[in-house]
Formats: C-alpha cells, structure tokens, sequence
C-alpha cells in the first residue's frame, strides 16, 4: 500500500529543493498565469452575447498550445498529457458537488423522474444507436482494426454530454427548467456513461445475451441507487456531526474544513467502491445545501456557498485551458497526416451520430414524459424539446477521458485505427464545445423570448454589482418559503409528484431536520446575522417547530 | 517542457477508470477520513489545557502507522513517502499565505527590524554555532562518513523553527508581541535556512574564503529583497486589476478566484527565479489583506478570509498527520537497529545544539534589540526572551523536507551515516513537537500571567460562539484606526520606528491608496453592508478623502 502523494511528486524530481523540476515550475507558472489571463478576459468579454468563458478558455488554450508549438519548432509533441486521474480525482469532483450545493433543489426534485428518464434511459438510447451505427458505417471504412469492445466503447463516449459546459451555456435564472432538465440529465448522464463504459471494458463481450443485458441494467440501477445513498449519507452525516459537536461553539474554520473533507471523503468513497463518484459527490451537495448548511455559522455559509463556486469555477477553467492545450498533441495527429480525409470523415460521422443519437430520445422521451404531466404549463413543449436536445449536445473532457483510456491502452496511439479515434474525439469535442455551444445562447433567446421586465432584468444583470443587490442570505437557495403555499386540497388534487414533494416535506420537518438541523433550527444567537434571517424564515414557516432545536 | 500534473498522475496507473490504482485510492480515503477525524478530536480536546490540534494530529498519525504496520506484518516499509514536493509546492503556500493575510500588520511592521534581525542574523548564529559544533562532535563519534556539506546542512536543517507548529501555540490575540515576534521571524528563518541549504549545496565549499562569505551574504540580502518586491508586486497587481475591471460590476466568484491564483502565482514565480517562495507569498498576502481585500464585494471578504484560513488548517493538519505516518517508515530504522544508542545519543546532542544554538542568538540579539528602543514598554524583557528563545525550538516540516533532501539523494539511505542523521531529524522533530510543543501553553500562562478580566475573555473564548461575538467587517484586521492618533510632534519625539510608521501611512494614503484601493475606497453602494463601515472608517479616517474614488 503505497501513498500515491509521495510517488506522485517522487518522481518530479528531487534534484535541487527550491525547484523541483524546473520545467514542470515552467508549466505550472504558465498555466495558473494564463487561468488568471482567462478570468481577466472572461470577464472583459462578459457582455460579448457569443462568448462565454469556456469558449475563451479554449482559445487560449489552443494559441498557447500554438505558440509553444512554434517556439519548440512543431518537436514538442509531449506537452501536455491529458490525465484522467487528474480530471477524475482533482477536477471534476469540485464541479459536481458545487453544481449539487447550489441547484435549485425545488425544481430538480419536481423534475425527478424526467431527469432520471433523460438521462439513464435517454443515454442507454443514444449508447445503442451510435454504436449500432458505428458498427455498420466504421467496417465498410478502412480506419484500421476496431473490435466490438471498441465500438461499444464509441457509443459510451459518444453518449457522455459535457455537462461542465451546458452550466456555462444556459443559465439557471433565465430558463430553470431548461436548466434543471438538462444539467440534471448531465449528472446522471455522466453517470451512466461511466457505467456503461465500465460495463463494456469487464464483462464478457463475446455473447451477448439477453441474461448479460439485464444483468448490465441491474448493475446500473444497483450503482445509481448505493452511490446516492452513499452521498447523502455523507452529506446527512456532516450534518448530524456539525449539529451535535459543534452546536453553541462553532470554529468557522473548521465547518468548512469538515464540509469539503466530508464531500471529498464521498467521492472517494465511492471510487473505492466501484460506484459513481460523480452521482455521489451530486447528492452528497444537495443534501449538504439542504441540512449541513443551515446548521453552520453565518460566516460559514457566506464561505462555503462562494469557495465552492470558485473552486468549481477555476476546475472549469483548468479544464477548457487543458483540452484546448492538449488538442495540439502532435504525436495524435502525426498518424492521421497520411489519411486527413478520413479523419475528417470519421469526425462528421460521429458528430451526426452524436446530433441523431440525442434527437432519438429527446423527442420520444419528452412525448412519454407530457403524457404523465396534466397541467399543461408542465409539459415540455416542442421549443423547449429542440432547446434541450440543443443543450446537450456538447461534449467535453468527459469523453475525452473515456477516450483516451480506450484507445492509448496499448502504448501512445501506435495503430492507426485508435490515433483516428483519439484525434476525432478531440475534433468532435472542439467543434461542437465551440460551435454548438456559441449558438446555444442566441438560440434560447430566439426560441425563449423572454418577456420584457424580466429581459430587462437579466440584460442589466451583468453590469451591475449583483452580490450588492441580492440580500446576503438565501440567494441561489429554493425560494420555496416565498412562494404561496397551495392548500392540501388543492395538493392533492394535482400532479403526483407535487404530492410526492408535499409528503417528503412532511416527512423532512418531523424527522429529518429535528435530527440533523436545517432551516428552522439555527440555533438563537442574539445579535447575530442569523437572528434576522432566523424572523425572517419563521414567517414563512409559521407551521413548523422553529423554537424547538 | 512536460506538464508536471499529466507525469504525476500517470503513475497512478490507468488500467480501469473508476478505480485509478486501488492502493492509492484506498490511501487518500483512509487520508481524508483521518483529517476529518483529527478535526473533530481536536474540536472535542479543545477545553483540554496541554493538548492542541497538532500534537492530536501527530498522535493519530502515529498510531495509523503503528496500526498500519501491525496489519502489515512489518514488512510494509514504504507506507508513506515523505515528498518534500507535496510539502513545498501544495501544502506550505497556503499556510504561509494565510499567515500573511492574517497577520497583525501593525504588530509586524512595528517590530520589523527585530524580527529580521532574529530571522536572518538570529539564523545565521544558530547555523554557524551548530554546524561547528557538529564537525567537532560527529566527527569524533562512529557514525559513518560525512562530508564538510553534510555538517553544513545539518546546521541548516536545525536552524529551520516550525513556524506551522508555532501558530499553533501561541495565541495571536493573547500574546500580539511575542506572537509577532516569534511567527515573523520563523518566517524569515524559513528563508534563511532554505537559503543557506540552497548555498551550501551550491557553493564550492573546498576553500571557504572571506570572498565566498561575503557572496553568501549578498546572496542572501539579494534574495530576500527580489522576494519581498515579487509578493509585494504581485498583491499591488492584484489590488489594481481588482479595483479597475471590476469596480462596480463585481462578481465574487472571479474576485476570489484572482485572489487565490495571483498568490499562487506568486509562488510559483519565486520557485522559478530560485527565490524564497515562502517570503514571497507572505508579503503578498500582507498586501492583499492591505489592499486588495478592501477593493472586493463584502461576500468576497468574508470568503476569502475563511477560505484562507480554513486551506491552512487543513494544511498544517495534514503536515502533522503526515509527519506522524512517515515517521514509522521501516526502512529508515532497519539501519539504526544496530546501533540504537547511537541514534538516541545523536538526537539527544541534535535536541542540545538546537537549545544552543538558539539560545546563542536571541538573548544577545535582544539585548541589542532593546537598546535601539527608548519606551521600556517595548523593550523585551526577560520573560519574553525566555518565552521567544522556547516557542522557536520547534523543528517541524521544513527540517524533514530538508534533512530527506541532503541525506537521501544518493539511494534511500543505504549509508548508516545518512540513516542515522534521518532517524536523527524524525526524533527531533517528533520530540520538540509533542513535548516543547505540550509545555509551552503552560510556560505562557506561567511567565505571562493575563490581567484577570482579560484572562476571563479567553478563557471563555473557546466556547464561545466566536464568529457570533466579532462584528462580520473588520474582525483582526490593523485596529490601526480604533487609536488615539498621537500629534505630530510627540510622533516625531517618539522612536524612529514610530515615524517610518507615521510616514508610511501619510505616503500610503496619499498615493498608494488612490491607486490600489484600500480601507476608505471602497465605492459606495447603498444598502449594502459596506455603507455602516464606511461610515466607521470615516469616522477615524477624517483626515483622508473618504469621498472621492
């Protein structure tokens, strides 16, 4: 049992203690100088309507990586090795728990079903057909030797949405449902991407039978089921922790200290378990929003609620720069040089498989989904339809992580047949990050015309100082206090999953917040910021326990 | 150029995605668990008078090692390597920084020539007398050859005082002066000794001239002025981004995202330039807490002075949880294991030199120090001395990363005299930690008896809600404002120091302000949490232009 920190650094190099190795100093002071040239210019393009700062991110990416090219005379093709582990373990778990600390709980729950319809049922849809289609189309092409494991493999990678980026692209204030439904998809999409890659890669490929396949479906819902209690687990835990030690004489220090080791300790749980990390770390934020953070001090909310977004903010980043760097990887492309058309052709190929491959289950889906809605105002019309099978069309360092592990298992994209997939993921992820993403936002607001005050709302956001206008507390959180609450009758009387959600906050103000804390059962500190919020709150939840603790 | 990330993580293995290497998996798991462990121990021991976080941390740490090598069966010898990169490019900056950005600036900068004076010249003593003393005595004991660089390196290796361990004994409200004193100059010393062990490996040491002497000490005063200017350069950039692209239309996720990174940067730059990283990023955070923390949303303050803080605690508790795992490594005492009197008699004359050595420079060197000063209330009497001699003896991290570097670069200790001086380093640091580090709480409490109703407010401050207490603005900041200003003329009668202060704050409100921002600058917004302390800073801040921007 090695420690992999101490091998991990080990081998950059011990020679001289103030540098350990002066090129990777070199790269580090590079790539943290052009993060910051990346937030500078994001935020100078901010109100530019095309760009957004993960195109930006890319750009600069890519002329880095041109730049260096040229200085080192088109030789240094090692630049920059894309690591999954970096993007697994460093990177993206900061994303997901972030995107699950600050979803609008309400809406995600309310959409539960769909969610999980789009992005299970949807990606097994999608993993099918583009298989299925590579199969038939990639044989007849002389791309070199490809067997099943690889094409189910390009169906899995192919099926993984960017969700990274649709958070970059649509905007949870502007459209929430939209919103909600698609990156909701993209978690459980991830998710089962992951799965059915992992699936691909273990089991026995040779026969496929009914038995195999079902036996792939238990082992989905087995995983989507233990990584989400795992993560609310975690998350119910640091609650349950932070409520009973820490109650009356709060260190803020360690609050927040305890709620990123908790998160993280769920991500890595879950890895050492074989489940979805990022399922868990998604569920392990929401719970977190929903108990742990009602429990901490004022300070620690105002902290955690905006490190955790500036954590996922600078992985989102890191992630741009380094997929536009990496594209650039010579030794990819020196393969591909004898047949660029073929290249060319694959990527188009996989780019309408990617567009039909969505559009196959979006549209169904979405019909089976209005069929269990009855208000009308609840079901998906066919512009929203469009936008979300739009949205989702990206993909991004998901794929390319999945990518790389397939096709450079056996040494650096030596056969011809893995350099033509590697260097088409990078193409494919290029064009549609770029391309699909810049249109994504003129295409909301032609096919969502917002109305007036609330456009004009939205258009002067930006330029204004928005932390300074929105109250200190509850900002981001479910608004469900400021909402009219409907009558049971009338309750009952509509959709089931309104009942369901009416049930559970039933069920979540007798049991659950008396045991791991939560709005209502802050505890009374006179003078405090709390104590506003705390009156506040109480007016709302006029039915609930609020003096007890 | 190789991009240092992809290499590290490349070695973690590939094979299957989710699972990385599964040794290494399980090792971060049982990691973050221990952290999470050793806050909340530390949280429940927190009344306990001897017991602090590190030492809880150390303790826990080595009973995971024991633990770890009963389940072994003592033959897991490479359980954790000590990687002095994990330590100074990951774990050290943001202790450091946080230090800087948390420091009393007014105690500091007052007790600046001081602190320098006991950091560099203080350290320049100490390395000498126990370099001598070492050639005098390990030269005469059978403990393997060493040559004239390994004496030299060993005076610097237990010149190195653990600031980390520091920071936590001394109380920064309890004892402002002494807590000054002895963190700035750990400070410095962490330089000094980084300095000298760069020199010593780098210089021709066949023939020690006055010429090469002289060149050290250039050398010296070179670096530790470019380090200085390249923090002090990257807070003001910071400050001046901050405060002309973001002024008015704020976003806090960018503000603390600049923050973190331009600190960052810092570093890595004063790594590449071969300078001291560690000064570098400790004046740049004494500029961003000057400057650039008055330019950012009141969200962005609260954020980052936790987030800061709450980085370094998980630092320095990683450090010691580390430090406890590493020192069971097998393999450094199978050497010793012949000769256990041996490695004890050298810890025990190592433990003797450090007392020594320090001793030797801060009795003299204060003495000197008082006699520049004229108020008797700034002279430092001789408790404080005994107290500041005391709180330095720590040997923490930095003197392991060193002592690995010099004693193990030619094959993992297969010398006995580099596995004795190993062996050597890890009991001393084991030893001054827990038992100096136990004793000097006591020592504090009894050279320094607390005025009764001031020792009433401390001792009630662990258990009380802290954070609820202090106001949200301003809270250890420079109470710089909340003073008597003297007259002019009983400023100009009282120590030079006093007016270098005074003209600094004249020239920092005159020119430096306007451009950099800083308290009194903040733009005006109503309704915001600001507008109350812009009226507070007003207020004392008459003489300055609160008005205009």
């Amino acid at each position: 049992m090695v420690f992999d920190m101490g091998l991990m650094f080990e081998k950059m190099g011990s020679s001289t203690l103030a540098t350990s190795e002066y090129s990777s100093v070199v790269s580090m002071n590079l790539f943290v100088a052009l993060l910051c040239g990346c937030i500078v210019l994001g935020h100078l393009l901010e109100e530019n309507r095309w760009m957004n700062e993960s195109i930006t991110a890319l750009l600069i990416g890519l002329c880095t990586g041109v730049v260096i090219l040229l200085i080192s005379g088109g030789t240094s093709s090692h630049l920059l090795v894309f690591s999954e582990d970096l993007f697994f373990i460093y990177l993206l778990p900061p994303i997901i728990f972030n995107a699950g600390f600050q979803v609008k709980k309400k809406q995600f729950f309310r959409n539960f079903m769909t969610i999980v319809l789009f992005g299970a049922v949807g990606t097994m849809i999608s993993f099918t057909i583009i298989s299925f289609a590579a199969i038939k189309i990639f044989k007849k092409m002389n791309i070199g030797e490809l067997e099943l494991g690889d094409y189910l493999a390009i169906g899995a990678i192919f099926s993984a949405t960017d969700s990274v980026c649709t958070l970059q692209v649509l905007n949870q204030d502007q459209t929430p449902l939209l919103y909600s439904l698609v990156f909701g998809e993209g978690v459980v999409n991830d998710a089962t991407s992951v799965v059915i890659f992992n699936a691909v890669q273990n089991f026995d490929l040779s026969q496929i039978t009914t038995a195999v396949a079902f036996q792939l479906l238990g082992n989905f819902f087995y995983l989507f089921i233990t990584s989400t209690l795992l993560g609310a687990g975690a998350g119910l835990l640091s609650a349950y922790i932070i409520k009973k030690l820490y109650f009356g004489r709060h260190s803020t220090d360690r609050e927040v200290a305890i709620m990123i080791l908790m998160a993280y300790l769920s991500y890595m749980l879950a890895e050492l378990f074989s489940l979805s990390g990022i399922l868990t770390v998604f569920f392990c934020g929401i719970v977190m929003s929903h108990y742990t953070w009602h429990n901490v001090t004022e300070k620690s909310r105002v902290t955690t609620k905006h490190a955790f977004a500036t954590f996922s903010f600078i992985a989102e980043l890191f992630i741009f720069l380094y997929v536009g760097m990496d594209a650039l990887d010579i030794e990819k492309w020196s393969f591909v040089k004898d047949s660029p058309g073929t290249s060319v052709e694959v990527s188009a190929i996989l780019l309408g498989l990617v567009l039909v491959g969505r559009a196959a289950f979006v549209f169904p889906l979405s019909f089976l989904s209005n069929l269990t809605k009855k208000a009308q105002h609840e079901k998906i019309d066919f512009r929203q339809q469009v936008l979300i099978w739009w949205a989702g069309l990206m993909r991004g360092a998901v794929s390319m992580a999945l990518a790389y592990n397939q096709f450079t298992k056996e040494g650096h994209t030596t056969m011809p047949g893995n350099a033509i997939m590697i260097t088409s993921t990078i193409t494919v992820v290029l064009f549609s990050t770029m391309v699909f993403g810049l249109i994504t936002q003129p295409l909301v607001r032609l096919l969502l015309p917002v109305p007036k005050h609330l456009s004009r709302m939205i258009s002067s956001e930006p330029s204004s100082p928005k932390s300074f206008i929105v109250p200190l507390l509850g900002n981001g959180q479910d608004s469900i206090d400021n909402m009219p609450r409907p009558s049971s009758l009338r309750m009952l009387l509509s959709t089931p999953t309104h009942t369901v959600h009416y049930y559970w906050r039933k069920f979540d103000n007798a049991f659950m917040r008396p045991v791991f804390g939560g709005r209502g059962f802050v505890p009374f500190i006179p003078g405090s910021p709390t104590e506003q919020s705390l009156h506040q709150s109480a007016h709302h939840l006029v039915d609930e326990e609020t003096t007890g603790n």
